[in-house]
């Protein structure tokens, strides 16, 4: 029996508006290797999500731009258009981190020019009232948070655009894994809210790229 | 065999600072009118709680104060008296108002000088900035919410009083039952939070009649 | 005791781009009476959701343009504003049309040009396909589904459009109450799908209202 | 007390028509050893399943067939007889592999000729559709999918065989271990879909040795 | 808005092998008398399950066969016809027999030679093994069990053919909704047991339908 | 602030008729070895229980009786004495024998003559029908079962005696942790049996040594 | 087809020392009256539990001895024989007393001298104290309780006889159908205590009747 | 892209009564470290919580007092003030200490006058009524228990002071995560008892603070 690969689909990009995105945690090394090769190869962008730190450490000497925090590796990625679509994201705490910067490679990967804004959870109401003005002014929001999630009522309630909401698996007892966080989002009383996942923040970025109008 | 019965705990109030309040939901109607006769007769103070609807309507003859949205019933409650500890009561919604009453009725009948405010859900944070000044008076706060319970978070988030968390079961889909929001109430990230049982309008008042300290 | 009252908020609307709507379900008869009177007073238009069976019966002599399946009420609707963006409604079974007309109803109440297809579930996929070039067309999709809802990442691996999924709770077993449907919505391994609540037909034309661009 | 053992059922075979195989994950790599000994002296064939990457480690030394991927080893398995039952697996992902060729091995070594089928989710339908017609020719389908596992109804909708869903327990947040794929098998509205356990590659391949008419 | 139909699909029986049969339930009664109008007028066979008791009632003056029991109605039903696959069905208790002759009456309608066997639970193993040669000789059999479900196990450890298990929602407590019946099912150590959804007889039926050789 | 310590209670045994058992898995090796040489030095005998293989390792100097597969440790055990009441534990498979033992240690330790039966699961229902004239005559069993336990329902349906069911966390998908066994157990058709806490050897023992009369 | 019935197990009693006791919940009110009668002519004594409130008033003309709290009836029930074994039933609160007198009444159908203790919950630990002494005396005891159970563990540090514990659905919010009660019996730090499922008060005292010696 | 921070708010404590608490566990060691140097730069006393052992030997060099244990490191703490409000902490096992002595630091931190009983569950009822007039005496309580925590319930009813209960992850099987003992907590049929998340010492610790007067 030939070993097991992985199909590449060359062409999702052009039918569904995402390029395909490689999920690293379930594959083995050999794979990810074959996987990056083959777009080296054909000077293909590349972004991998979900990387572990042994694959990360086993995967140092090809040539990937990699972010250990968000777990992300890109492979000549393109630049961000002039003109593209604005996305704000903002997180609720530290902890929130790593989902968040997973949403905002894959944001800027999929041609949005996307902005971080970090630690704003409303146990200080003051500090995402200090930046309401500049977040207010994103024709679409990515709000990431764990624990009670209590983010993302707040900020729909406050500003006019979409809000596209990240449960965090960030927790512990009754918000352990994320669940808590996730009902928070789908209950939310304030119109607006729409949810991804728990820990998706590559999913949000795609859902993201889709409701936002392409550049030029 | 003899008839089941109810056996009435007249001193507890004096061992637990908390007299026996009748839980009615899962008593017969020959039960509670039983109680009520006795204690009519001793000439005591009575409230009872989740009465339902047949049960009301089975006890209208009796002297009764009576209401039938937070289902509950006093028998010769005392006034409130002067002086005697202030509490304030917050609810999301009007959905919650069963319940946030059933809390007012309790913490009358335990001799607290309680106010309920309607209707301070995030959905409209103004709602709540508005009344924020008279709010962040007392010492203690009762916050009442379903659905995915936000207010829990923010109210702690900015006042310094206590919050005792009341979770309503109001809601549907994921918040049905009102585990997202107890779920929400132990898992906020604001310090100062603490919680009962879904539904437990009395538990909260009880616990705040523990937490002042007594009249005079 | 003064009676339990509903605030209105009349300029939410203004402040967040969605009016207030009403949620029957938990309000009693006088409370939604109440309501409708207030709008009618002064000339604006009102929608309310989920309606039982009889609060339908008891508001009947009220100029209210009501669905029974949807359990929804509309007053003094707006008409549909041409050139409106156009929303696609996709339904899976029978038993999904109350949730995807109260959908159809939110959309149509906030100006939204939406169309529903009633009946594609993945079953018989040669329905969806049949009807696919029509759907494919629309700038954002709702997609309505319970029981297994396959129907979630079956469209949005045929369209480029965003798929907001509204799990049912139609279903018996593992499905009953919404919540296999609602994982597989969160689940999908196709990008570009949102989710909202269980049965949440409103959520998800308020969120779709906020995703498109206004008219004009 | 002498120490524990396995007791091995070596007339499984002829009273149940599928032989005893060992699930080795729960065994110490002594009983394994004396396991594969036993069957070895004997000259009798032996399938274990969920082997540990410490256990393979282990048993190096001995004559096993090892698929580290899949976690099983087989000893002395007989060729396929001509004329076998055909059977057909089809995976979702990438991610499903270990299962499936877990199912594929077993199926083998029961007397099947079984066929693997790999990567064709529906979240790139036409991958499925290219392959239709070859698919559509077996008598019987073993399905292997995670996540949502919308491949379930899809095939099932697709062709007239019977379809042995396997959930696999692939996927993170509310697809983490494997519950919303077994619920998508459970609740699919496509007739003709049964369920094993998640993850459960052997069980399924045991069941349709059973369903399949025996060769010859 | 014209008032809302079901799409009837008469080609799915020739598509798929398994006619669309009616699942009742959640459908109006005035739905439900336009199906079985259609299909009278066409001379075409129906079969209709989950009826629920006002819907029974509901539709008394047309020419139906209704078991209230099994809460199934059946229009034309074809004779099973001679040399038909023979299907065994075991039920463990009184209580599972609504399900059991839901199968019952879809795997005849479907046209299976179909034999129902009561009350065979294990907590009186004798009952089972008094009527086990004559079981032993059906080429599938279905089993029918709440509560704890020890007769999947049981059975499939006695009997040579493949078991098709219908958890049943009988229990209260733990195994109240049938979850730890399907539980049961799924996680037996027997080999060759297959699952579908909890209270499924029907879905049993059509997956048995597909597993046995058509007629002639 | 003075260490952490463990409080011997010397008095329970006399007490409550079952001596304290150290339950070593969130102890500390420190506290664990001031245990044991406190009851060494007054000449007490000790069992600990759930010792994890950090713990054994480290303990290995002390005069101690270990079994690293039931993961206890016996200090001075007594004998069981002469005329002993008798207990029969019986084990579904292999897997199941880590507990089986910490059932069969605590048994003697508490003065039971304990016998074991291994692996007389009912997927080979005959294993247990050859071993049931020995098994029906003790006057208490303890079943150990994971996976769907069926076990514990055949069992009773074939003694006398009543069972003490013990549900393993064996087991992976819907059996992972225990829970369905112990639905199982709980929700069993044959009357007689009650049940302990997943994985609970020692309290099933303790329970037996309650319910069986004191020897001499 | 001949109408479904209902298979009595006549020899049931002699074989497992517990006689078929009829669980009437999901029977019809024709299944019951049929065993009724099978029973009355045959002259054998009969225990019914779990009887709906139509059951009772539909059989309301037949010689049976009803307890509607309890929801039980008795047929030609034995005197309990002098000499018989001892057991005390201990009732958290008035909600738990329909299930302590199910358990009540089969333990003296049984054969058992029952005795009920009322309304002992922890709350007013001083009600048990009170009664200890006459409770301590009982070889057996059976505890009632629901919401969070607290009784299961006092009980059992406060007695040598072993503990039958019955939780019971009564609580609402966390506690509502009663997996906290059944929670804290099972996971109770008081060794001795054992399990039957939720609301079983049946169950309770069938195992009672095995775990005491025969009388004479 | 700049490196993740975490922005400190120094103002917290002024502005809500409780300075800002670092919860290190998600933190990496540079961030940690980070903010230990910004507080000892500015003379601010620092408490952190949920230090992984990892993290407690990677600031092995910095001027912290840590207790391991609990998990817990103080920079600079001050002295607990003369006349402080007094707390009394409660602990059930051994087992519980840990988040006990997580309670008892934070509680110091913050001004109060905490000592803590260790060992006092209610397996033993004497070890708590032995120290019970002791305990009495304090003016709040926190009670710390796992598995099935009925301490909660015996330790309200005993004392008039209100205690905020702290459910702990101590526990295997039904108990495992801390869901049971918390369920006990909401479910406590004892008035006067509010919760916390589980393991949640320092939520306990904070709202405790902000229930008792400030001293002075």
């Amino acid at each position: 029996m030939s070993p097991p690969h992985t199909v590449i689909d060359w062409e999702r990009g052009a039918r569904t508006g995402v390029p395909e995105v490689v999920f690293a945690q379930s594959k083995t090394v050999e794979q990810l290797r074959a996987i990056v090769e083959a777009h080296h190869e054909r000077g293909r962008a590349l972004l991998m999500t979900r990387l572990t730190a042994p694959q990360i450490a086993a995967l140092a000497d090809l040539p990937l731009d990699i972010d250990p925090l968000a777990r992300t590796a890109t492979l000549a990625a393109p630049e961000v258009p002039s003109g593209a679509p604005r996305l704000g994201i903002v997180t609720a705490g530290t902890s929130d981190l790593p989902v968040a910067r997973e949403a905002l490679h894959a944001a800027r990967f999929l041609g949005l020019d996307a902005v971080l804004y970090e630690d704003l959870g409303v146990a200080g109401l003051w500090r995402l009232q200090d930046r309401l003005d500049e977040i207010a002014g994103f024709p679409l929001l990515i709000a990431v948070a764990g624990m009670e999630a209590a983010l993302f009522s707040v900020l729909a309630g406050l500003v006019r655009a979409p809000v596209i909401a990240v449960p965090t698996s960030v927790g512990y007892g009754v918000s352990e894994g994320g669940k808590a966080a996730l009902s928070s989002a789908l209950a939310s009383c304030a119109p607006g809210i729409v949810t991804v996942n728990i820990d998706n923040g590559f999913g949000a970025a795609a859902a993201a790229r889709k409701f936002l109008p392409a550049p030029g």
